[in-house]
């Protein structure tokens, strides 16, 4: 039993430091690493990629909306042209640095509210589909799991990741709980990591109504980078994966 | 007898249009594509990539500074690293759009102020030999001819294409004359046309103190298409070429 | 009788020009410029300012979303409070300049997709009504006829200037209809200069679907500058509305 | 005795957090608060001046270059025209957040590679002059000790508070040791305190070279604010002024 564990990485901005990036890469397999949009700067891209590469850590391009004072995360009404575009510039720019760094892009996972809007909206989810697919046509695309945009990616014929979140609450209809509301983000290590293990080996979480989520797939798992108690997070959650049998791999091994 | 003619497009940003792209593209063989950085957006990108593909117009990069308010024209202080990490990551974006068009990057030339501390400050050229060869050692250098760029790029085994202006006045060091100083632009098609004809014939131009100019090679001239004026020079100055018996091909064929 | 015509300037940004400021500055009474963020910058902001004093048009801040690659058309999800401070910034911004160049500033009007969810959105109302009341009670809000916006700060006390478009179609609730419809932008002069005539005498149009909108009131009629046609339109609309003994003052002098 | 102590806060940028501003309030007299183009948005600026108020320390503008990426800390070419344009910009805006607030704006703090360059070049510090004087002549300009721009600051009629650093070393012409070089920066709190009550008490300094600096006066000293240890020292700092009987004010009680 395998599973990739990936966290957004490489958001800082100049002289904007963010993140615990070098202290959570030795506890994941996977980077999503930010691309000067909503995050991240070509100084910051180039040394995301080499910290990943000698940690052995899979690369993966993290394209957002072109809103740095939003972070990424306010929805922007662009068209489904400009959403395909603006994820073909940044995986571009970043695959530069990948093969700069000698290692190949793995996959890419749309950020914040473009992440939110790919997985809901299917106009976004074909700018998103067809961005990988005018780029490359391996590289793997992370959706939400059980999400339009997972299935609508796997009959596009691309490469899938399903993403889970296990410090994250659940809505029954397998959607996240809004950042926004009480409850929507759990903090304690040890139900995390419960969490985590019962998704990996059940393919379900309990929702915050008290149903049963049933995933179509689980092959990797977001935790967060950008709080010291991540770090802690994240180290327990490996050692917890690990004691239940389930190994840590790069998600190329697994879709 | 053979020589490429290049121009700087795909300029504009979002709502703000310059330049007269699909009008001069006819008359050139390598459009030097703007990379969001001075100018340019994803869907400009995009939108003049293609335009390049319709017209059998060879695809270039061509980064700039981060001023997007100063067109890149502005000496901005970057280091050596900064340098090489902004090329990589504008060219990587525009790679990306080159491969969706279904076309290969042809080239890269650095813009504005880019262009010419890359040309005469040896650690920015450097930087920009580096970056060329961390993304693809295929990649062909546009350089100012005679310029200390032109030389280290050629000795550190890059193809290098060696760049005269047929509109710019030249100092008789082989440097051009500042824009801002009388007389450093010139206007008069048929003048500009018989410069660039004794430019690819003779590999010389006079300078403004009457000193003659020999360029160690000609392999493209820049014409500028960023007024009405700049599509009938390049029309008049395709016909001078024709005339000549000098033939208009891509960059790639020549270097 | 008496009207403001107002102009929508100062949209350029760095080299990136837009617009035909000094052309339609003779046949306006009052200048929106704008602000930095949808785009203008602190060079243009000076000289459009110092271009309205010595065309004796009187000054307002044209403040817009922080999305200068959309030109501040896309809705972008910012919170009431971020409203009110984007507002306080860029209001302030202008003020300087105006201070700088001995005139006072006049009035306030939101720019696309900030001026619509202003008019329609009671947060957004507030938020803008509470960033004039912040920086100077004394500004006068220019507000959609008959809009929210127009009412609440009426209510709030501020001076308010209610604002008609000669050249757009409205629906019959008051509102205009939409850019992206056909028929939503009316280009005729004649047929823009009899509405605007309407407008002020009678204070009505008519709406797309044959009914009459009455405006509670009918202060300052906005006009395009950004295409040359839109210099006629406005020569020719000052020319009618003299025609009709309407005599084109500031609005400072309405409200 | 009496001196003023200062410190450049309210530098976050969105989700990007620097600096402890609320920690390092208690312990200074004037906050040099960014205007959104080095650092700072206008939800920052709003909370800043918000603090500042709160705390009863004076607000000023603490305006820099467009470059975010760079923190201001670029030099970037600009004309005169176009350093006097951003500071009128910046300082207008960070003006309307102080009437917002209901406090008035006391003196205005070129930074980073701004506030280099206004001491050292001519055409800039009479840029920087010309902006106050336009804005509002009774605002008060910190200017480097000694500098060109506090003597021309001084005849051009502006009041001037001349500032030294008590944790950066100095050269004997009385500039500041470059950020680069090693020993740059003091950071044992006695060795800065002990500096501080020389500066104020006898207005000089040991340069690195073992000569002593005089200083024309000396009205403010800047402390750093953006490391948890730099909490400690304005702590400690503030102590050891008041052992040796030198009382804290506002500088515009001192100028």
């Amino acid at each position: 039993m395998q599973i990739d564990v990936n966290c957004d990485l490489g958001e800082s901005y100049g002289h904007f430091k963010v993140g615990y990036d070098a202290e959570i890469m030795p506890f994941i397999t996977s980077a999503n690493v930010a691309c000067g949009f909503h995050g991240g700067d070509p100084n910051v891209m180039a040394e995301t990629v080499e910290l990943a590469r000698r940690n052995g850590v899979a690369v993966g391009a993290h394209p957002g909306y072109p809103d740095l004072m939003g972070f990424g995360r306010r929805e922007m009404g662009l068209s489904k042209e400009e959403v395909k575009n603006i994820v073909v510039y940044q995986v571009g720019a970043l695959e530069a640095f990948a093969k700069a760094a000698g290692v190949e892009l793995q996959h890419v996972k749309p950020h914040g509210a473009l992440y939110n809007a790919a997985a809901a909206n299917e106009g976004y989810s074909e700018a998103v589909i067809e961005a990988l697919k005018a780029i490359d046509p391996k590289l793997i695309m992370f959706a939400l799991a059980n999400s339009g945009l997972a299935k609508m990616a796997v009959e596009a014929g691309l490469r899938v990741a399903y993403e889970v979140f296990a410090d994250r609450a659940y809505n029954s209809d397998g959607t996240l709980v809004s950042r926004g509301l009480r409850g929507s983000v759990i903090e304690a290590p040890r139900l995390v990591a419960e969490r985590a293990v019962k998704m990996v080996k059940e393919k379900k979480v309990v929702a915050v109504d008290g149903r049963t989520v049933e995933f179509d797939g689980v092959h990797t798992i977001c935790v967060h980078g950008d709080t010291l108690n991540a770090v802690d997070l994240a180290k327990y959650l490996r050692k917890a994966l690990a004691s239940a049998g389930i190994e840590l791999v790069p998600v190329s091994r697994l879709v």
